[in-house]
């Protein structure tokens, strides 16, 4: 019987420095991340028709339909976060770091396996507090589609996975920069918008 | 409202000389490519979890929610097509062009649109009667995956896509070649196999 297998956007994400903001303060911690999730990631999520695979203590797990809509998913929540964050004294902030691929996975319940889900977590490992990593594959998707300027950090080898994975980030920095809200390249954006 | 997306494999196929072959014999060729849908390729696209979105005439165009399964059933397609075909005069031989490609496509209720799309209908118009050409993020995708070993052809440009796509290809000699049922890589092979 061969494994049933299927082509998803696989979004991984942790909390940066999380042991030492759980040394400094578990339960505060505890209690901050499981609200930024409630309060913002999981409708985001479902806004974009991904879903939560799994919770990992420190981050999550997500697959979404279409790796447009995870790369956009991931962008509002970096871009939520640090409106969230701006009241926050910096040493209790909780920032995600956030790696996406795409794979055609193995499939075993609400589960899933596979070189393309620990490519996503090399990715997310890559990425800066408040980043976003993505292998070349998704940019290659979303390059026409979504109007982010991914830089291109090279070939990057990762642990476990044979091949070296060509790298494109969008740092924290990049995020801020990004408008409130990025219309798809194919909605008509007005002249005078900023 | 944003259009729903979705990762998807598509496979494009159709009849090599399919207007020379109507012309020698209409109803006779219909009715050879009807029996040939049905009895091979509609269970083969059903073995491995496709769908046909819609018929174009002289081929198909389907769609599968994993990519090793698309190019598994491609190669099952075309083995099979050369086994009905052996008793059959060449002048009377129906042989599919069959091109996949892997992308982010627009869904329309049971329809699917995008760039993504029509990338498969122009590998489709570059593989040889009985072959199969693939786009460099579908070989991506199955090379560790699937021991079938596609052919680079390079880049090529493609009637209105801005970016040349790079082809990979599998001959109809090269289908010929392959062993009837071609295990994945992660199954046991036998060493005294041929």
């Amino acid at each position: 019987m061969p494994s049933v297998r299927r082509l998803t956007a696989i979004l991984a994400a942790d909390v940066a420095g999380y042991s030492r903001l759980m040394g400094a303060d578990e339960e505060g911690t505890h209690e901050r991340l499981k609200r930024h999730l409630r309060e913002l990631v999981d409708p985001k999520i479902g806004e974009h028709r991904g879903r939560i695979v799994k919770n990992t203590g420190d981050g999550f797990l997500a697959e979404f339909q279409s790796v447009v809509d995870a790369v956009k998913c991931a962008v509002e929540v970096q871009q939520g976060m640090a409106e969230r964050n701006v009241a926050t004294p910096p040493e209790k902030r909780i920032e995600f770091r956030v790696g996406i691929n795409l794979g055609d996975v193995i499939v075993e319940g609400e589960d899933i396996f596979g070189d393309g889900v620990n490519i996503a977590a090399r990715l997310e490992a890559l990425a800066e507090p408040g980043g976003i990593c993505i292998s070349r594959v998704v940019r290659d998707q979303v390059r026409d589609k979504l109007n982010y300027t991914f830089e291109d950090r090279g070939e990057q080898s990762v642990k476990n996975i044979a091949r070296p994975v060509r790298v494109y980030a969008l740092s924290r920095e990049a995020v801020a920069n990004l408008p409130a809200s990025s219309a798809p390249l194919a909605m008509p954006v007005s002249r005078s918008a900023g």
